[in-house]
């Protein structure tokens, strides 16, 4: 049975090594990962994204129970480095998250590169295909909702849960800043907490304001209120979940294949970006430039970064 | 008076202009920074990264007010969304900075773009340039420290404070997971709080663990407190930058050129990655190969990315 036939059974051995070796940014990855494209597009994608300390790994644990029992199997993709998944857990975190690890039915995965030449949005998009080619009906990406990549991520997930916590001004201040408009729901976790009313009255205003996720213009973002550590509002987000994706796929409003061209757009950028660059350098070494040298000569004015790439490009493209 | 001429007199307008566009990515920069290139390098930069909310906007306030005291002029970069001096400031906080409008030795500059194709830390990088070309002697630059970019933005800076506050446990967990490894002094701001002896015993055994900045193996980082608002412990951190920098230019222990080292570098992948990608993506679209086209056959899987990558690079690298 060759890797593919493997992989595509779901055999958890396979999936891991490519998994790895996609963290690793091993060539190999390449060959498979194409033969593997076909047989994506079937998972839902769901995006999970805030600052740390929301309780977005809780949520994450929930959902996948929540789904587990509708029978669905569920993949969990942990970029986020504080995540108790990826291994920045507290003891008390992991133990709780070990009742997934005993089930077949959820596949758990962390992303722990924070590569040389960046590449995180890349390797995620990648590790979803993955995940998504072995037969994983549902797949939950845990990101932290501050950096570029990470909105980029949360941003070609299906449904998108931009998670805060009541009394986070900074949150809503985030928001207003223009990064966040990225949620197809807004979770207010940790909601027994005092502020939380005001929270999500903030919240409404702000989608009556006319606050919208890019990709959805014509979704009303909810709002869902959880204390995910006792299990409270799941129910409620998963219903909110449901009624997103009925929404989606509803072909009237043609939202799910704006969300399909961005993610293609995003996979094809990314990788374009990554493999033109570490092809250059691939190409400048053999010549014998070294980056070590030509950072010398940066650093020491003999020559400056823009006149170097400007040199390295008219030498490299047709 | 050329373009270049008033931005190394420290013009503020001609500066304004230079920033803006680099901000929008207009082509026309590229010469303007090559002739300031050889101008740069006379700034000291200070990193200050940390989570929204922790008060990083006020601690650059006071930090700014402290080095005018000292006669030295000031830029400030708010690379953070969040951050007031970027706009995404409650009133109480923008009222708060103008003092600093009003001084004409500060000039306070936000990066608005979360741009198209990225490119986040290699528009920094640019904008530190023009700041210390102008003449600026302290270069503030303030990012969120949880994205790959804003780590990578606060790793290239002479000296970097990671601020956090007490109760954030999250922060701890994030140092241990190894994105935080970039202190060269670490800010316990808002100090009053409870639980702040505690965050600093956490650090101070983070730190005899052996946490260290990459690119100072030698040097131990220091701990501050803080209350920012107040300027309570301002002039201790100011007096453990000035140690920082003292240690860099202690010429012995050689960190000062394996960090402009490392500056160079970025400088150079960065702007290859961004440059590389812009080229390729333009030829492309000569050809009348469109973004959208491509995209539509890979989200219609009559191919993969990958594919369409490896046959793009094929054309276009010589």
């Amino acid at each position: 049975m060759s890797i593919i036939d493997q992989i595509i059974a779901g055999d958890v051995r396979a999936t891991a090594r490519l998994l790895r070796d996609i963290d690793d940014q091993v060539p190999s990855i390449y060959p498979l990962l194409k033969e593997l494209y076909p047989h994506t597009g079937k998972a839902y994608v769901i995006g999970l994204t805030g600052s740390p300390g929301v309780g977005k790994s809780t949520l994450v644990d929930q959902l996948a129970t929540r789904f587990r029992q509708e029978g669905l199997t569920v993949g969990i993709l942990a970029v986020d480095p504080t995540s108790p998944f990826s291994g920045g857990a507290i003891l008390g975190d992991r133990i709780r998250m070990q009742r997934h690890f005993l089930d077949p039915g959820v596949f758990i995965r962390s992303l722990a590169t924070r590569g040389h030449f960046g590449g995180l949005t890349r390797s995620t998009n990648d590790m979803i295909n993955v995940m998504d080619a072995m037969g994983k009906d549902i797949i939950l990406v845990e990101t932290v909702g501050v950096g570029q990549d990470e909105v980029e991520v949360a941003n070609s997930a299906h449904t998108t849960l931009l998670v805060t916590i009541p009394g986070m001004g900074d949150e809503v201040q985030a928001i207003k800043a223009g990064i966040m408009e990225i949620g197809s729901i807004f979770v207010v976790n940790k909601a027994d907490r005092e502020g939380s009313r005001k929270t999500v009255r903030e919240l409404r205003n702000l989608i009556e304001l006319g606050l919208r996720r890019k990709e959805d213009t014509t979704w009303e973002p909810l709002i869902v209120q959880t204390e995910a550590l006792k299990g409270v509002g799941i129910e409620d987000l998963y219903q909110a979940i449901m009624k997103h994706r009925a929404y989606l796929f509803d072909n009237e409003n043609g939202q799910l294949d704006s969300i399909l061209m961005k993610r293609a757009r995003s996979q094809l950028i990314e990788i374009l970006r990554d493999e033109a660059l570490k092809a250059i350098l691939g190409r400048m070494e053999a010549q014998g430039m070294s980056l070590e040298d030509l950072s010398r000569r940066i650093r020491n004015k003999e020559s400056d970064p823009y006149t170097i790439v400007h040199e390295v490009l008219e030498r490299e493209l047709k």
